[in-house]
């Protein structure tokens, strides 16, 4: 597979690991070390443990949607790579960044951040003048 | 200076280039290919020419407020780096993803993503049940 395929990859395992709910494809997904995530709405978190322990809040929440990937864009950066796609959670879209690293067991995520996409309104009628 | 100090510096021109309102320094922030963006509520940009043009509109508009940054964390990664910072603008507080890479002309932003970070609410009072 090339590196573009592989990067897919780890991104769509991300993707899986949060539709399934499941913990420990989320724990293998991320790289051991400096490791950062900006959540929607959320300020920076970083190091391992708590980001992991971020992830583990998430996937608890009963009311938690899916998360969806879709428009996927990669740009290799050598040992790096960042994905940028759309993030369809519940009928709203988010915009994300993945950045990964290539170690020795693969492409690992480094940084997650991700935010709502304003949608346009339709365009509006002008409220009349009454006086 | 240390790869960490002009990686800063590359942040802060960008900052700088915001605050003045500056878009002939705000071209030279960024680097010539492969460069995108995320503004806070928009959709994903990419290219050179798309980018620099939401730039222009940004800069160009009169009541867009300056935009400061501090907390600045970096995290050194051979020839790219990462600055994950908090915005200042107009008030509201975002969370930015700035990402560099070593270029011959020195470390240029090859992309940005800034979102709102929504403040936790003081705790409320239940409203009171009228029947």
């Amino acid at each position: 597979m090339s590196d573009r395929d592989n990067v897919l990859a780890a991104n769509a395992a991300y993707y899986a690991a949060f539709v399934r709910g499941d913990y420990p494809a989320m724990e293998a997904v991320w790289a051991d070390a400096d490791i950062t995530v900006i959540h929607p709405g959320w300020a920076l978190i970083e190091g391992r443990a708590d980001v992991l322990r971020s992830y583990r809040l998430i996937l608890d929440n009963p009311d938690q949607e899916p998360v969806l990937s879709s428009r996927e864009k990669v740009y290799l950066m050598g040992e790096y790579a960042r994905v940028l796609c759309i993030e369809t959670v519940g009928g709203g879209a988010l915009a994300a960044t993945n950045l990964f690293h290539r170690t020795l067991e693969g492409w690992r995520l480094i940084h997650h951040h991700a935010s709502p996409i304003v949608q346009p309104l339709p365009r509006a009628q002008p409220t009349r003048q009454l006086n």
